[in-house]
């Protein structure tokens, strides 16, 4: 079992140390992660430009690659054979963050675990709830935890054609989680607001500010599963086709 | 009506303009678009650092306003107040390319739609399926009229909840288009491959190559569509949830 481990938050980041010294347990593992954060960089491919690898070393003194690519260039170099060994699954995190409801569509995280299934390798992304406004380091090891238990699950099992995992965990112990729940993607509330100032200069500059988005806690959700505290396993495809509105669609005259 | 039109190849991309210039027809149009090309760039929210605004003036001599913010950003910052006069309609593209298949999520045109559609303002994105190896200016009159008539059915009769509108025009003369077709996303095939090359100094960097991407030429598809000589209309969500999976994974014992 070889086991590709990326995330969208850059090599050096915790969470993603945390996931690669839970995922040695279950096979050989290939880190090979952005040398920046990418959050919030939706699902890039860098076509226009060369991108460069290098080996870096982790926090545990064990090596890993980083390129100057995107979640998903530092998915698909390997893939495309930058790395000699088969990958067999991709698993990206841990965010710092949950990414439910439309968050998937913007989510670094997520599109990392994307590019593994459409170039036909399993996906499986990571994130934690972390409470709003937390300061100081966060504690991955349930998180972690969770994702190894959710790999061996896809090792054992498979996944339907097609499908990537979006996992979210809650910022509990491992003991006070409720269980896993098996969710569809919730709605997601932004509370983005334009923030706009003046430079020292008089010239207007503007930061998308506004407050942390919130969710609909509906029952059956990414949301709902995390407010509840459990585990939150969600299915996602890349077939984005609404074929109810297809119908209505069909009614146009054009 | 008020119609916001941006892209993702750049306010000086001649694409935005013709579609600018047939949008005109229906209402006051605001042009918002980057500073510069974010192809394949998907779906970003620019959180960490401010966004500059400026007036530009496109080609023909009309106001319009970059930022150096993506695609999304310059659909997020005139929705949350940076313009006035509120938006009734986004229109992303003339993209000089086909996004069907998998672009989607890739797509800065796309994702521009999807942003204007997660703050409730409906979103279209419009391509154009220029031939592969096409050398010269492209001919953008056909898919701008195409995106104009598409925006007048949206306006006459609305769009079904959190849908977004991916079109797809052939490369030919409207006469010569048979018709329009309302289709689901079909199957991307990609063809890259990795192009390990030396630089000058003996050090390699390393290119995303390979060929264009093509498809799974199936009926009732974007790619089928676009092969039969017809524009393809495609109602896409942004819920990405596998319902079947979830009843396949809820048998998973954890």
């Amino acid at each position: 079992m070889h086991i590709l481990v990326t995330n969208d938050d850059g090599v050096q980041a915790p969470g993603l140390l945390a996931l690669a010294q839970e995922m040695r347990k279950l096979g050989k593992v290939t880190v090979f992660a952005p040398d920046k954060n990418w959050s919030a960089s939706g699902h890039v491919k860098t076509l226009d430009k060369p991108l460069r690898v290098r080996e870096t070393v982790l926090a545990d003194g064990s090596s890993a690659f980083t390129s100057d690519g995107a979640p998903s260039d530092c998915v698909a170099l390997p893939l495309l054979g930058l790395v000699d060994e088969e990958v067999d699954l991709v698993v990206s995190g841990i965010n710092p963050n949950a990414n439910i409801g439309h968050d998937v569509t913007y989510s670094g995280t997520v599109t990392a675990a994307m590019e593994a299934v459409i170039t036909g390798v399993r996906g499986i992304a990571v994130s934690l709830d972390s409470p709003e406004g937390h300061t100081g380091p966060l504690d991955y090891s349930t998180s972690a935890i969770v994702g190894r238990r959710v790999a061996e699950q896809v090792i054992a099992d498979g996944l339907p054609e097609g499908v990537v995992l979006n996992v979210n965990v809650p910022y509990l112990k491992e003991n006070e989680l409720k269980g896993y729940m098996i969710t569809r993607q919730g709605l997601r509330v932004y509370r983005d607001a334009l923030d706009s100032r003046l430079d020292p200069r008089g010239k207007p500059y503007y930061w998308i500010g506004g407050d942390f988005p919130t969710g609909v806690d509906e029952p059956g959700t990414d949301f709902g599963a995390l407010r509840a505290g459990y585990v939150s396993v969600t299915p996602l495809q890349l077939d984005l086709t609404n074929y109810k509105a297809m119908d209505v669609l069909k009614k146009w005259k054009f």
